[in-house]
């Protein structure tokens, strides 16, 4: 504790309840911050006062954004006929790289997850059925939740809401990662790559 | 990237500037603040504002403070015989934590590395050689550098200076840690342990 410098106490305390920051971790963050230029350090408070106060969801599909509707959303180039459900705005930007994906997108808002107490009401579920029905252009819902287990059940109870609407719903592969070896992959991924596997 | 918030892109970039978060730690971060409610991503707002307005350097030990003197400095039940010299701001609460150390402090602010550029005039040397001879009752200089190859060329630098003074330079002791098990200890560690062995 720095009983010299109360406000660098204050500074470790708050880095520390950032997640995955512990308290030795938010000691070095602190010092950093003292050591570089007035002016970085300043950039970077003011970037998340900035963050906070401009970044809101776009209303149609609860992806983090300074607009509403997004930028994804009110795009006229984007393929109306197909959504892709993510759990988190963060999985947006890594399914939008996707140089074969230009559909549009659903952020949930996470999985759910009954031991944490998350039912479909915490989630943007009710939304997504409802731009469905009121959205004719609408002909696939890729499912894009984490494949860990409430990823799965989350992606087989929407599967179970959505194809009553006449829609088809689909679910992305799981297999073994490009690049990886066979040799170290889980006996679940691998029985899941086996079931998957398609064709020449 | 984040095309439809440029606040949070501009938040990733910042806050994956700091030591040891990369791109997608950063992308972490930023969500969770984004989460937190308004007062508590404020409050880390401020407390960087706080700290780099508020802290600076004790003129004499050169520790981070809100004052100079800083509160070890002006502290009237301190041992004044005894200055501890460490690397960093961040390791004089480490050593301070040890109840039966009562003396001073004196931040080097580095250490040695002629490959990264820092040669004596960059660290705080100067000022300590002034201070000891301003100074008559400061009888023992404990040298509390790290145990790495650039902490120790410091310490053996610094012992040289500090010798021709009449003052007892020491080096804090390298050994196996409490709690450690000598089946992992490397041999450096061991043979230190070794060598600086003590009779019951």
């Amino acid at each position: 504790m720095f009983r010299s410098a109360a406000s660098v106490d204050r500074l470790i305390t708050l880095l520390g309840k950032l997640p995955g920051i512990g308290r030795k971790s938010a000691g070095r963050l602190a010092f950093h911050i003292l050591k570089i230029p007035l002016e970085e350090a300043l950039a970077l408070a003011d970037a998340i006062r900035d963050a906070k106060e401009k970044v809101g969801e776009c209303q149609i599909c609860f992806n983090i954004s300074e607009s509403s509707p997004c930028y994804i959303c009110s795009d006229p180039k984007r393929d109306r006929s197909l959504i892709c459900v993510v759990e988190e705005a963060l999985d947006v930007p890594s399914v939008d790289k996707v140089d074969s994906f230009r559909g549009l997108f659903h952020v949930l808002g996470g999985r759910l997850s009954p031991l944490d107490g998350i039912g479909p009401d915490d989630l943007s579920i009710k939304a997504l059925l409802e731009r469905m029905q009121g959205d004719e252009q609408i002909k696939e819902v890729i499912i894009a939740t984490n494949p860990s287990v409430e990823g799965e059940a989350t992606a087989m109870y929407l599967s179970k809401l959505i194809k009553p609407l006449n829609v088809t719903v689909t679910r992305i592969a799981r297999g073994i990662p490009v690049g990886a070896d066979l040799e170290y992959a889980d006996v679940v991924t691998l029985s899941q790559a086996l079931e998957g596997r398609r064709e020449f």
